[in-house]
Formats: C-alpha cells, structure tokens, sequence
C-alpha cells in the first residue's frame, strides 16, 4: 500500500487541525507545547496506548550547557562557545554546524523551558560510575569532555542534566512533558498509526492517513504535519539497508515504535536522508571509572583507544574498527568488580597465560603490556593519551580480562540517521528547498551527532528542535 | 526549481520514445542496447558532449567469472559458486544476496554479450604489479581472492577481465560500448541534461525535463526511464550528507558528471537509497608486489592488516578505520621502486630512528617489528595471516617508510551506495514497491559492492544490471 496518496484519493477528512505531530516522544510533545502555545490547533498522534515512547525507556539525560543555572549550581563554568567547540570536535565526522550553533547558543533558555514544563533537576553533582547516575542527582559528565583528543579542542564541563529521579529518569521527564502536553491546548489521540502521507502534486504535504483500531481515519494538516516517529533500530531491513553493523549489537536501544516508519512516511513523499550509516553504540564497560585504568585490547592483542574516553566513543571504535572484538585487560591492582554482569573471559598468572587463553596472537598482549608498562610508569600514554589519573602499569598477577566482544557483551545501539532537516525543522528535498508542509524531529530526522554519541544529545535535540519544528509547522512554515 | 513535475505543468513534449535512459556511460549503453534489442523505441541522454563518463576513464577491469572462455584460455578453474561465495565474504557488510547469486549466474552469458558488442579480450594471464596491467593482457587478479579472510571462504580465481589495450582499457571499453549503441536502433542526444521527473500523481514517472543548450525540452518516456548517471564523488554537499570520510581522499574517481544528479532526481520521486555512505577506497602502495614484505603500520605504530589485501580493502581499512595515518615500512632486503611516486616519508639505520623520524610513539615500532619478525622467522603472522610468500623478517637496515597517510598519499575514492533497486533495476520505495516506470543501474544504483571493493565490479554490475534495467523497462516494467 503506497505510503504517499494524492487528494483526490481521499474521501472525506475525519478529523482536522493547523499542526499534526506523529508520535507522542520527547520530540512529540515538544513539537505539540510549541505549536499550541502560537495558538494553533494541534493534534498529537501516538501509535501506542500512551506517550514516552523511547524516551521514556532511557536515562533521561539531556545534554545542555554553556553555564546552565544547574551548572552553575554545582560550581561549573561553562559557555557555549566551549560546548560548541566540544560538540563539533566529538560528534562524528561531518556535524551539522548550524544546528550546533543554535543548539549550544539556545541551551539556557531551553533548560528554563524544561523546568518551566515541569522537569525538576536537583542542583547537585554526580561524581562516579556512570553518565546515568544511581542518584537522583542532577548534573554528570556524560562524554568524552576530559579524554583526549576534546580535552584539547574545549574546555571540559560537565553537561548530563538528569531530571530528579533514581537509576533512570526517562520515566520521569516524560512524565513532565506528557503531562505539560495535555494541560495545554493540544489534543492527544493514542493508538493511532500513520500509515501514509497525503501529498498535492505540487508536493505539499497536507494530512495524513492513520490507522486506529482497525479503522482508516483521514486527518487533514492545515499548516503542517510533524514527523517525531523516532529512529529505526527496531527495524531489520533498513538496518541492512542502511547500517548493517548494528545488527551486531545485543542490545536496541529503542520502543517498538522506532521501525523507520517515519522516516519512510518523509522518504517517500520526497525528503531526502543524512548520515543514515550513523549510529550510536556504547560499550559500557569502564563502571566503576576505576576501570580506566585497565586497557582494552582487540583480537590482534593491540591496545585501539584511550580507556577514559566516554562509552560511546569505546563502542564505536570497538564495533566498527575492530568487528567487536574486544577485552579489558586487568591485573589485580586494579581489578573492581564491574557494574554490568560481563563475563570475565580468562584468568592468568601471565600476560602470556592471558593471551593464551583468549587464543590472542602468542607474544602480542605481552608485547602490548610491556609498552604500556614502559610508558604508564612515566605517566604517559604516547599511543592514546589516557589521562594520568587513569595511568598505571599492570604488572600485579593474577590478570584478567573481561569480555567485550559483540557477541558476548553490551553493545547498546540505535541509529543517528535520519531525514534532512533546517534547524527549523522543515524536511528538505535533494536540491535543498523545504516540502511544503512537511516537519521532523528528534530521530525520525538527523540531529546534532551523526558518531561519538555523548548521552542526552538525542534528548536534548529532540526537544530543542522539537519545539522549533512545532512552532515552524505553526506559521504554515514560514522563517 | 523542484526536481519532480506534474504533467500538468508540461505543456507539451519536444520529443517522446518508449524507453528513455539518463546517462551514456557502461550502465547507460547497456541498459540501451538491451531495450532497443526488444524491439522498444530507445533514446540515451547524454549531458556531455559525448559517451563514455566515469567508465572511459576508468582501467576499464570488468569482475567476472564462473569459468569463463578467457579463464579457461588462461587455464584457471572457476564456478559461480565460488565467485559468489568470494562476492559475498569481500563486499561489505551487508552485500545484496539475490543480485550477487544472479549476477554470478548470469556472468559467462554477460562475457559472451561483452564480446559480441566488441569488446576484445586477449586471452593471456597477466601476473605482475598491478589489478589494471600495463600491458594488453586479458585476466589479473583484481581483488583479495588470495588473502586471508577470503582464501578460506572460496577457492581463488583471478577473475579481472581487461579489454585488450594497455596502460588503461577504460577508454576501449566505451569505444566499443557506445558504437554498439549507435549501430543500434536507439537514438543519441548529447549535451541532453536532465533536471527534473515528470511524475504522476500515483507516483508513475512518465519523463523527463532536460536542458540542452540553453532550452529546455519535455522528453516523454512511454514505457520507462533508467537512471544512469553514476555515483556522488563531485558531490560536496552530498558527500559531507553520506559519506563524509571521502573528503579526505586526493583523487576522486568520477567524471564531473558524478555529481548525484539522478540519485537526487530518484529521492525526490520517492525513491529510497541503499548503502550511501559505502565507497570504494583505493591504496595502491603494494606495486610492484614484492611490496607486500613490507609492513603497514598506523599512528600508533601498529600494524593493521594483511598487506597481501587487495588495494581496496587497505584503502578501506587504513581511511575509515585508522583515520588516514599509516605507514608502509620495509627494510632494505625488501625494497623495490614503488610504481607509484610516494614519498619515501623516512629513512632509518634502526627502527628507534625510523619511528622517531615519523613523530610515532616511543617503542613503538621496535615492539611492532620485533613481534613481527619473530612471527614471520617461522613463516607465520598470527595477527593478520599474510601469505608466506610475503612473509620474511624485516631486520637488515637501512629501515624506509613509504607514506601512506591520506593526506600525502594516493587514495581514489568513488561512492557505491545509490538508488534501491530489485535485479531488474527498477527503483523501490521506501516500502520496497517499484516506482511505476523508474529504473537505474550503474553506481546510481546500490550494486554489489558495499565496501571491501574488488576492481572490476562496477563496470561489471554497471553493465549487467544496466541490460536487465533497459529490458525490463521496454517490457513496461513487467517481471
């Protein structure tokens, strides 16, 4: 059944409005505050019994900055020219420059939006384990900020902004804007599935077709119809299609909901696509920190990444640089044991022991180990930088080695990729020109990190560009 | 000015045929040689002022096998089987299984279609320095058949099949091509670009807006269009959407027409892409190749490879997953005149002065030749599983380091990822539907490889999946 249907297909308009937003996630409900606080009618669609979508599954970490008051709370400095130093340096390899800008130029005034809406933040830091404290503290370092090679391109802040709530407050912030969504004018329709796009030939896009509990209901967009359909990890042929090696991952970040069909819905009615090979994968294997100070090895024994740097930077390179091949090696001095259940792969009285019972090259772990030995016992690290803190040799038996392979580990995944939006977001067309009518956020669209994931982009993008994307879809589009 | 036009905005069409086809390069005269062989009027556009694209200026290498006529004059066993088991282990992470089974069929059948249009294979094996020989010889090996990990998923067969010309067979490839298509029924029009579909209202593409010389012509296509305007490597903005790596490399493979103009046109009629950010990345710094002695090593000074790997493959591996910065090292047993002109990046009498010479890690090339040697003094290399032939202790000084970063050295890169279309070439949406009346083949298209590339298979599944484009265009799309 095509996913694009011309005008005249339509019989009759069910229902109508001025905005429609597909799918009721962060970047929904933020779309849905935006547009009807200009006063125009929104409708939210939800295919779902309920809102929250992914994010409601997550950490709930917003990645906000540039001298927030929770910053400043906690005795930070920062600016946003440090934040938009530090984005652009560690988000993949062609960030989207202009979004950046506003995003790290914007971040004070969205997190008073934030609290506005009702998301509460407890003015306190988190030092620890995790870029997702156990706490319900506020503020943590959820990046690469401190590690090289960003400790050298911006000054480090922290910049997780976590709503108040223990172990994982995605629950909570969706909590918030769910409920911010119905006190306002918008209205919420749960259940509802959009099926296909309703096209003019002229390429406006002025409604949608949805499917609610077996029925085909029509509903017309006068001004714009948002796309907030989430990513498509949960779907296996545009994985294939578009990022065969998350399939490797255990672990898919995503609801159900994050099939694609968003993006379809935009592809087919002519949106043109960014980075959809993108994908965020972390590998969280160095909770507690003190683990840093163990080093990770591939399957030639080879040492590829400087262990302080933040997860999602140690699952890419582990996963796409060395096929998920990988271990972190421990002696006993500094063996923790771990926050996540991993397998501790081998035990040995030797580094060459070690190797052996990995089936690692015979002579590389040894080889490797002794180079960094030479090395750590200076305080440096000249292949990677690892910071002094987290620089020892390892030379106390017994060794040990936990297992990170993809196979065996937590590879935590989802996709980065999406349709091509303006910072307004307007989905664009190939030649560049925006399709009439036509709006996405969060990641139905690509956002600020196309790589490097730091935690609380997506969150904080989504919101951001959400509620831009609304208010744009609002004035019929205009600037 | 919008990519796709509804028929109500031509006013009448300049010219009209059954078959139309974008593009005179491989894929175009096959896909036109083949609809004009049905029977179906057939018109090729060409935007430049002749034939011939990209394809001319390739070496002109087609990939095929399964026991053809000129493998067998070499006296190399071959079978589909085997071809296709090696297509499936090398050309990246997610090849297409159906395209690549039917193209490994349907390969002695393409051979002798090649040949009858004039193309000349001599029927001489040619072993030597190179995947495009420099003399007029027929077959070479053109990809990593030999190497490890491939050697253990299919028997090696050379399978690189060279048009009888020396230094560079592209150019005689398209002579023969493009006067096989103009002794054809189908009509050629140069200087015809294509700037926009026409396009339906039930997303039927019906023709085509082009310019020519400053006017613009409605050229209507009855039965269907293909697409075969090659890959994106001109494109800036289109590289830095999908494939922001390919920045980085010097050479970019590609006729100035290889600016995405019909992936562009196929999205903005709904269509859906595969694979964008797949590119072929070429490192040819092993010729002669005794060169394979040597040693790559990256900016930690470690090695990353099986240096036996075909160009492709180091290419791959050194860009995408070593940032550009490796080196070639060999010492002075081992050194031969490179072909191509490389800095010789440094000289050493030990590997402590090389390494220190090229701003590497202390220690670190010592440790990497040391594990190397010891290795290969038993004609082994655990890590990477070189040939023995290549393998033989690097120990006699002075030690040399070819540079092999990308930011000196040759990298040709061409894009892969395209268009998504069935074996028929007919463009899907993102539902996986056809596009009524849209086909594409050639490097618009996804083809075979998505990575790991072996020269040879664009021109070969350029042609091959061109003439099933053209053929099932002229049946008006039929299976």
């Amino acid at each position: 059944m095509s996913l694009v249907r011309d005008p005249s297909e339509i019989a009759r308009w069910d229902d109508e409005t001025d905005v429609l937003v597909v799918g009721l996630g962060a970047a929904g409900a933020a779309a849905a505050l935006d547009a009807a606080a200009t006063g125009a009618e929104t409708l939210v669609l939800e295919r779902a019994g309920g809102g929250g979508g992914t994010s409601a599954m997550s950490g709930g970490v917003l990645y906000l900055g540039g001298g927030t008051p929770l910053q400043q709370a906690c005795g930070f400095e920062d600016s946003p020219e440090a934040m938009f130093r530090y984005l652009m340096a560690s988000c993949g390899d062609a960030p989207d420059e202009e979004k950046t800008r506003r995003y790290c130029e914007g971040s004070l005034e969205h997190y008073d939006w934030l609290v506005e809406k009702g998301v509460p933040f407890k003015p306190v830091f988190y030092h620890g384990c995790s870029g997702e404290p156990p706490t319900d503290d506020g503020l943590v370092w959820s990046g690469s900020e401190r590690a090289w090679p960003f400790c050298e391109a911006a000054e480090p802040a922290p910049r997780g902004h976590v709503p108040q709530m223990e172990h994982q407050a995605g629950p909570l912030l969706m909590q918030s804007l769910v409920s911010a969504t119905e006190a306002s004018p918008a209205r919420v329709a749960t259940g509802h599935r959009a099926v296909a796009l309703v096209q003019e030939p002229d390429g406006s896009v002025v409604g949608a077709v949805c499917e609610s509990f077996g029925e085909t209901r029509n509903l017309r967009a006068r001004r714009g119809l948002v796309l907030t359909t989430g990513g498509f990890i949960q779907n296996r042929a545009m994985l294939e299609a578009h990022a065969p090696r998350a399939r490797r991952c255990k672990f898919r970040v995503g609801a159900e909901g994050d099939d694609g069909s968003g993006i379809a819905l935009g592809v087919a009615a002519g949106g043109a696509t960014l980075h959809m090979d993108a994908l965020s994968i972390s590998l969280p294997v160095t909770q507690p920190w003190g683990l840093k100070r163990g080093i990770l090895v591939n399957g030639q024994g080879q040492r590829f990444i400087n262990e302080d740097a933040y997860y999602g930077r140690l699952g890419e390179y582990a996963l796409l640089r060395h096929d998920g091949r990988a271990w972190l090696v421990v002696d006993d001095a500094v063996f923790e044991k771990p926050d996540y259940p991993r397998e501790l792969a081998a035990v040995g009285e030797s580094p060459g022991e070690l190797e052996c019972e990995l089936d690692l090259p015979a002579g590389s772990l040894d080889t490797t180990l002794a180079l960094y030995n030479r090395h750590a016992e200076r305080g440096e690290d000249p292949l990677f930088h690892k910071q002094a803190d987290y620089l020892q040799p390892l030379s106390r038996p017994p060794f040990g080695a936990f297992d990170c392979t993809s196979t065996s580990s937590l590879y935590a995944a989802f996709t980065l990729g999406g349709l091509h939006t303006d910072p307004d977001g307007r989905v664009l067309d190939p030649a560049g020109d925006p399709i009439p009518g036509l709006f996405a956020a969060g990641r139905a669209s690509s956002g600020l990190a196309v790589g490097g994931y730091s935690s609380g982009l997506s969150l904080g993008d989504g919101t951001y560009f959400g509620r831009r994307a609304g208010a744009c879809a609002a004035r019929n589009g205009a600037p």
